[in-house]
C-alpha cells in the first residue's frame, strides 16, 4: 500500500530480453514516460534555461536540490509562493532530494574528491555536528547554523511541494570499513523511517522514494533492500557509492534491482550520462538524474548521434549546417554549427542557452528512442 | 539622390510642438518604426538572448560591431554564411558600425576613461600606426596585424551585409585643442568620402549613414554638417564627443540637427538611456543605440513605469507579483519578482536572460508610447 493517491506507476511493456520496462509514472503534475532522463535544476532553474523553454523541450521530470533551496531563497518563501511549481513557473513533475548528499559532501568531500585524493574540501568546517538527530551545519551564505534532520528535511520538502520527495540519508565516505558502513546504513534506515513518518503525517499528494544504500558491499545492499522494501515507499532510489567504475556500478545494480519490488519505479541517483543510462536500463532503472548533459553543453560539448562534439573546434568555424543534421531542436532548426562555434569563441551567454537546449532535447529524444527499443524487445 | 533603392525614410507625422517626428525606415529586412531604440548585439547576438527571442520581443533594429566581428569569427566567415542576417538567424534590420570607434578607443581610451582620468588603457599598445591610410592594430585574439581603412571597413561591412552601414571615421580624444580637432574632422571627412566611394562601387542594397563630428565645438559641428550633407548619404548619425553632461549633449544636438536634411533619418550613436532618448526626440533624433538596457538587466536593474528597480533588494524576496504589474513581456507573464530576485541571488544564468527580455520589451514599449505621444503632438 502506498500513501500517495495521485501517484501511480504503470508498466506498459516488459522487455523479453532484459529487466528493462516501458512505463508511466503518474504524478499530480502529469506523466513521466519511463525510462526517462531527469535534468538537474539545483536552484529551481536549469542553468541558462527558463521553465517555459524547458517545458517546450518536453523534459518531463526536473530534479531540484533542497539543500540549495533551503539556503536560497529559503523553503518558506517557496511555500508562500504556492510551492516550487508555482514559484518557478513549471507545470510538470518535479523531484527534490533531502539535502543529505550535500551536507555530507560538505563533511566528507564528494566521492570524486576522495577517489582523486583531493582530500577534505575547505568547506568541511561548515559542518558543526553529526549525530543521531541529524546534521548541524553553517549556511555558506550568511553563516547561520542550520539543523538538517529527517523531520526538517521533510518539512522543507513539504514547503517545496515536489511530486516526488526523498528521505534524509547519510552519505558515508567512500573509503569506509564494513563495520562503519553497517553503522551508517543502520542510521540511514532509522532516518528514512523517521522521514517516512514525517511524510505520512502530511502526505500532500507527494510520493516518497526510499534511498537504497550499501555502497559496493552487496550484502549491505541486500540488507538495505530487505529493510526498506518492508516500508510503504512509492519507489526506490539507488544511492550511496556505486564503486569506482561503470563495471562496478553495473555489478551493484545487477545485484540490487532484483531485490526491489517489480511494480515500483526505480531511480538511479546522480548518474545520467549515456553510458550509465545504457547499462542501467536493461537492469530495470526507470529514471536517471544527472547534470552531465547541461554541464557539458555549457562547456561547448554537444551530444549528437555521432557522439559528443566539441563545438569550439576549428572544423566547425565554417560549418553552416546545424550541429546535427535532422535534429528538430530549436537550436538546430534556427542556428548553424558555425554560429554556435562563434558564440562560444566570443564567450557569449547565448552560446550556453543554445547548447543546453540542444543537449536536453537530445536526451529527451534518446530516452524516447530507448522506450521504443524496449517496446520492441531490442533492449 | 540616394543610392539604395530598398532603403526609404517616410515621415508620417511631425510634432506641432517640437522637431520630433514619427516615421518609418524601410529596409531590405523590413520596417523600423521611428523614433526607436536600437539594441546592441556586439558579437552578432544580444547578450543572453538568441535571435528568435529578440524577434519575438519585436526589436526592429539591432546594432552589431564590425570591429568585434572582424576579429571573431571574421567577416569572411559571415559572408560565406550568406551575411549576418543568415549567420545569426535574424530576419529584421541590422546596422553595423565601421570599427573606427573601437580602434580609436584602443588608441586613446574611451571618452569615459578620459573624463574619469583613467588615462590610456593598457590595450593602447595594440594600435601600431594611425595615418591618412587608416589604423594598423593588433588583434587581441591572436596578435595578427589588421589594417582598418575606409575601404577595408566598408569591405567588411559588405561581407556582413547589414541594412545600414557606417563610414570609417576618427574618434578624436575628448581633450583635444580646436586645431587638432579640425584636422581630425578634415581627415574624418576624407575617410567618409572614401567610405562612400567604396560603398557606391557595390551598394548591395545597403544604406549608408554619414557620421557628423565636431565634438562640443558648434562651429565644427556646422562644418561637418555642411560638408557631409553635400554627399549622397541615406541618413545621418551623430558621433564624436557629446560633452560632459546631458545638458551639453542637448545643446550640441539642438544646434546640429537643424543643419541636417529634414527628410533623412537621424541616429544618435551610443546613447540610448531614457534621459538621452527623452531629450533627443524633441530635437529630431529618430534612432538611438545603447547597451544600457541590456547591461542594466544583467546587473539586476529592471526598468519599470516606476523607474529602474534593483531586483536583488530584499523587498523583492517575497514579491510574488510580476516585476511590473500589467507588463506583457514573457518574463512578467510567467515569473514573479521573487523568482527573479532568487535567480539573481543564486547567480543563475537564467536571471540574465529573463531580466534582458523584460528590459528590451520595456524599451520597445517605451518607444511605441513615445511615437503615440508625438502623433498627438504631446512631445
Amino acid at each position: 500500500m502506498t500513501l500517495c493517491t495521485a501517484f501511480d506507476f504503470e508498466i506498459l511493456h516488459r522487455s523479453k530480453i532484459s529487466r528493462a520496462r516501458v512505463g508511466r509514472i503518474h504524478t499530480p503534475h502529469g506523466v513521466i514516460d519511463t525510462p526517462n532522463f531527469v535534468a538537474v535544476g539545483t536552484n529551481g532553474t536549469l542553468k541558462a534555461l527558463d521553465s517555459k523553454t524547458v517545458t517546450e523541450i518536453g523534459l518531463q521530470l526536473m530534479f531540484c536540490n533542497t539543500y540549495h533551496l533551503l539556503l536560497q531563497p529559503g523553503t518558506e518563501v517557496v511555500r508562500k509562493a504556492g510551492g516550487l511549481h508555482s514559484f518557478i513557473g513549471r507545470n510538470m513533475p518535479i523531484i527534490t532530494d533531502s539535502g543529505g548528499f550535500q551536507v555530507f559532501s560538505l563533511a566528507y568531500g564528494s566521492v570524486a574528491d576522495e577517489l582523486k585524493s583531493r582530500g577534505q574540501k575547505s568547506s568541511g568546517n561548515l559542518v558543526l555536528k553529526i549525530d543521531e538527530e541529524g546534521v548541524l551545519f553553517r549556511s555558506y551564505r550568511d553563516g547561520s547554523p542550520i539543523l538538517l534532520t529527517p523531520e526538517s528535511s521533510i518539512a522543507a520538502q513539504k514547503d517545496l511541494g515536489a511530486d516526488i520527495i526523498i528521505p534524509f540519508d547519510e552519505l558515508p565516505p567512500y573509503h569506509i570499513g564494513e563495520e562503519a558502513l553497517t553503522r551508517s546504513i543502520d542510521r540511514t534506515h532509522r532516518w528514512e523511517e523517521r522521514s517516512l513518518a514525517a511524510h505520512q503525517a502530511r502526505p500532500q499528494g507527494q510520493a516518497m522514494y526510499a534511498v537504497i544504500h550499501g555502497g559496493a558491499h552487496l550484502e549491505l545492499r541486500a540488507k538495505s533492500c530487505a529493510h526498506l522494501t518492508q516500508l510503504p515507499f512509492d519507489g526506490y532510489a539507488i544511492g550511496g557509492s556505486m564503486g569506482k567504475s561503470k563495471d562496478e556500478m553495473e555489478k551493484i545494480l545487477s545485484f540490487t534491482l532484483p531485490l526491489l519490488p517489480e511494480d515500483k519505479p526505480n531511480h538511479l541517483l546522480g548518474m545520467g550520462d549515456l553510458e550509465s543510462i545504457g547499462r542501467g536500463i536493461p537492469l530495470g532503472i526507470d529514471t536517471f538524474d544527472s547534470s552531465y548533459p547541461t554541464r557539458a553543453a555549457r562547456h561547448g560539448v554537444l551530444l549528437t548521434k555521432n557522439g559528443a562534439v566539441k563545438i569550439e573546434k576549428s572544423i566547425y568555424a565554417e560549418d553552416f549546417g546545424p550541429v546535427e543534421e535532422g535534429c528538430t531542436c530549436t537550436t538546430c532548426t534556427h542556428y548553424s554549427a558555425a554560429y554556435l562555434h562563434h558564440l562560444f569563441k566570443a564567450k557569449e551567454l547565448t552560446a550556453l542557452t543554445l547548447a543546453t537546449i540542444h543537449n536536453l532535447h537530445k536526451m529527451c529524444e534518446h530516452m524516447a528512442d530507448v522506450r521504443r527499443q524496449i517496446a520492441q524487445d531490442l533492449v
